[in-house]
């Protein structure tokens, strides 16, 4: 049977104390309602569908995600409202399984598990044992075994708040059993809400019955309520992937201090050093290395390139065994060839840097195509925006460019060429000469040092 | 009945294996005496009275609070004698509570609990249970569940080492009531010390009797023997401050990678990195984001300012909306004005920066006013030393200052003045036009490259 | 009797996912198998026999110490086959000790109870009571406390699996015994394999008898199979090390933010803030403070030099109330004076500065000899390289260097000198004097600001 997914994400989070609707909170670097649309697709459903409410449109407008269907639920009356809402949805005839914007971890396997076992059964639902359920709707069974009802906390008696196994809210049922039984439930209670839980009692008053699987991990279940559970989810994401990663065979100093936020593509042998961030997509060749406190955004570091401490790279594709840092910024559309070298206090913003060339001090390289085997001495600039406009520079093969120099684009540095320290290059230098601009050393020997003044 | 406190930090603290007395050790930034003596006056005591000792003046010269009377103890002879030499300082009729200055985190509700207990019963003891309580006097209670006595663990046989209730050492008691019993304790004990805990068998021999209160999380009544355990306490109060900021509103990437050392005074949506230590007096407005590994201190960010990844922040007030770094360092005595930009790495020290200006690259501007809408180009540094004295410099609006400019200060540009790039700036330069220095590019075409001395 | 150590380094470590022979996977910065190689030195051998396989000489090359006797095992069939092939090679009528190249924080205490108690006895044998033994060889004794046998899960029956002590493999036995015992064993088992576990059964079917020490510790005899496995014996490793810099005098902001990959000799009263590395050889003189986020190898800081934020130094020797960073970079073959100052985003190479100076803005120097007291301004840069050879530059006492300097070396700055901002100098620079290269200043009132692009 076709499967049919409401994921409810109308609610406010009150105690994430924020103007930002709950499911927009990021973990991981993504919205958590991502996270959920990303573990709904791997069930290959014929539909998704999102109840959004609270912050209106900011909800769909922040999941640039195709192929979804936006209800929006203007009042929020509760669970088995929004449900509702999304009902003149559905398919016909399909198996509708209803998740939560901000229930992130939830597991693909169980949800598998839950769409196997619902069968004629009716309705499924995803419980779990909690060793304190404090809080948490129990799951009251029969003799039998058969779930017989679900108690709240503030209707359980003493023998039912020790039942540690809980509702979760996850739940599957098809779509016209689904279709006749919410109409019946009410709002006669102390919120006046809709709960999507009714269709549970519900269910079984009308002697359907109720199939459950129960997931081992709470935090497949875990809902985001405040900042600190968030966190906790942040944290328990994070452990688990790089246990992933150690088991594909990367090296962490710390497992704990390192964050993955979006995919990681990797080889063997790879070593990461303390407190590094990737983020979006980010490719690691063999043999990569990356020392501590580095922060590495869509980026591809080919096998053998070492990224030493403290480095900010963005956007960039490094080749073969290039060394960057300590302390090297790199800014998207930059393109290091096998072997180059980028050291420290030196930014390099949309440029192409050639096989072998160094550019290792204090330097800022933007808007440049920088040919083979370049020298580019400390302190150089490419001089690339006129106040107006951007400009190129090209610094050809083999060229040496003086400590100090700005090159004031758009200009063209020869086949090795060399530029004087200290020069203020405006024009095209010819191929295999010294081109420099300098004035004549002189000393002025009458001259005599500032005095401190009196009044500082 | 008005409050007297007492606070014993005459100790050494062997075991930390320092030259500095014990209650200078800091936590969170600030001596653990500090702590202590900020709790006291929560109490809004009439007195605090601090008994000092090793270490001598290093203490109270340490302390830059106003309001203490410091005794000194100059013989260390125990709690009890030192609590005798504070007695001659105490008011009449009060209450007197004993702190130590070496406990931290000391829970206020705990204390007022303890002030309102202790009534006519003579002395108020805070206890603790402690699942390990070896080392600790035990609180042996009478079938009426009254105090009966202290067993310290040498004496304590082997029922009385199960307890596992423990004297903290934290107690109150009427004025002269404490000087009626303090003369009565004795250094007849293996450490020839007076036991203030001797006041506790005092009390009861003569009839009084002994109130408790009993604090349910140990780490309020832990003391600092070693650094271990003041890195506990560390752990401990970070832990606990994060917590709350993130209830407020705060999102951490990871709640065990902040470090809080002072006062953060914060809005709502904040979100911050990992690894960001904030201290001193900081404030964050709404939207601010903090990137990962920086260091803020005494600084005001203002709603919607981003800081990315490795900056060093201090002394500086920032307006909305600026972008600090990354690799940013900002020094005290600056200002940034709305939307900002001061990129990577550059220096800012003692210096206003204009609306909308941009500072992006390795650049040093100290002692500077700069305007609105200027641009600083990479490379750019303010001379603002001469050897003796420290000069200002002027940049006004509009103005474009090329890379690699030197500015020798005092010198003023004026508004929407260009600056050529490389340029030596020694004197004011008109508005609205191009100033530059700077010599003709040659081309020396006979000159040969270095070649490889074959000593090397 | 002379002990001889055999070490078992042969294994792949197939699910470390490596090309890498396991035993070379480092923690702490160093190959597991030297962690083995110090602990059996400390044990004062006669003599160290490795017993290596996977990856063929990769492992003897990559191991610098002397005195091994390093043993090739072809194929490896087993850990009774590798003692097997150092047999031809140990000492008569010695002691002989088996330890595993990736078991590395075995105790040395406890090999030497080992040895104590082997005595006449014949097989000595290092247990540990496992609270999950699941996969381990369980010790079955007889009624007498008596080691009866070694059974392997696999082999075990319910009560055997309940028994929680097991075998660790390291074991010792005289060398007449070993050689008598070993061709004795077989390798008709599943794997086809010969395991020296073996030997203890042979024993007691021999009438012999086998000694246990059991250690309380189990992270003494984890051996590591994984690359989680490797991270885990990396972070308790760094634990008890912080907890041993704890006790000894250094505080720590965060002790588990902290890491020592080399050796420490360190002051006291020391302060280390979260996220340092200290690699290699390491020196801290007395009220050293590192700041957060620091690299430092193979270095000497004396006593009160004060490190900020974000630095990496590397082979330098810093003298006493030096200060250094935020983000400076210190390379190998520095020597920094007493109370030198070093800013940031300088790079320091391979240089001599002397008292009191200053260096503290984005500056390169490298290759130099820098006097006492000398001011360098920000951006100076030592041209030490003409993209042949290496040259030195020496700044003499008292001189002051103006900002943007290009210093194209060989040259030398006299006593005194002061050098204008922005000057190239190319010669050397007499004593006393301003020397500058400087053109003239100039506005060129015609000029027209370029305007956007309308392409772009």
């Amino acid at each position: 049977m076709a499967v049919s997914i409401i994921i409810l994400a109308a609610g406010q989070g009150t105690r994430m104390r924020s103007t930002l609707p709950k499911v927009l909170h990021r973990l991981a670097g993504r919205p958590l309602l991502s996270h959920v649309i990303t573990k709904a697709r791997q069930l290959n459903p014929d539909q998704i569908i999102i109840v959004y409410g609270h912050g209106g449109e900011t909800v769909p407008k922040a999941i640039s995600e195709k192929d979804i269907i936006w209800v929006q639920q203007e009042l929020q009356l509760g669970t088995g409202h929004a449900v509702a809402q999304a009902l003149p949805y559905i398919n016909q005839n399909s198996m509708i399984l209803v998740l939560y914007g901000d229930v992130p971890l939830v597991g693909v396997e169980t949800l598998q598990e839950l769409l196997t076992v619902v069968g004629e059964r009716r309705v499924g639902l995803v419980t779990v044992e909690l060793s304190n359920p404090t809080g948490y709707g129990r799951i009251i069974r029969d003799k039998s075994g058969e779930v017989a009802k679900i108690v709240e906390e503030a209707d359980a008696n003493a023998a039912q708040r020790e039942v540690r196994e809980v509702n979760t809210g996850i739940m599957a049922i098809e779509s016209h059993y689904l279709e006749q039984i919410i109409p019946k439930i009410s709002n006669n209670n102390a919120q006046g809400e809709y709960y999507l839980t009714d269709t549970i009692e519900q269910t079984i008053i009308e002697g359907g019955r109720v199939t459950t699987v129960s997931v081992s991990d709470s935090i497949e279940v875990m809902g985001v309520n405040d900042r600190k559970q968030l966190a906790h989810l942040e944290r328990t994401y994070q452990a688990r992937e790089v246990t992933r990663l150690m088991q594909e065979g990367i090296s962490f100093s710390d497992p704990e201090r390192f964050d993955l936020r979006g995919e990681l593509k990797a080889g063997q042998d790879i070593y990461i050093d303390v407190n590094v961030i990737l983020e979006g997509q980010v490719v690691l060749g063999d043999n990569v290395k990356i020392g501590p406190n580095c922060y590495i955004r869509d980026t591809v570091l080919e096998a053998g390139v070492e990224v030493f401490a403290n480095c900010v790279i963005e956007g960039a594709i490094v080749d073969t065994q290039a060394r960057i840092g300590p302390f090297a910024r790199i800014r998207p559309e930059t393109v290091l060839s096998e072997k180059t070298h980028i050291g420290n206090f030196v930014e390099i913003k949309k440029s192409a840097i050639g096989k072998n060339s160094k550019i290792n001090h204090l330097s800022y390289i933007g808007d440049a195509t920088v040919g083979k085997e370049v020298n580019v001495g400390a302190g150089t600039i490419t001089c690339n925006y006129d106040g107006a406009n951007k400009h190129h520079t090209i610094i050809e093969d083999n060229a040496f460019i003086g400590s100090d120099t700005q090159l004031i684009a758009p200009v063209k540095i020869g086949v090795g060429a060399t530029i004087g320290a200290g020069s203020t290059i405006t024009r095209d230098t010819p191929p295999g000469e010294l081109t420099l601009s300098r004035s004549s050393q002189q000393t002025r020997p009458k001259w005599k040092r500032p005095t401190k003044d009196k009044r500082n």
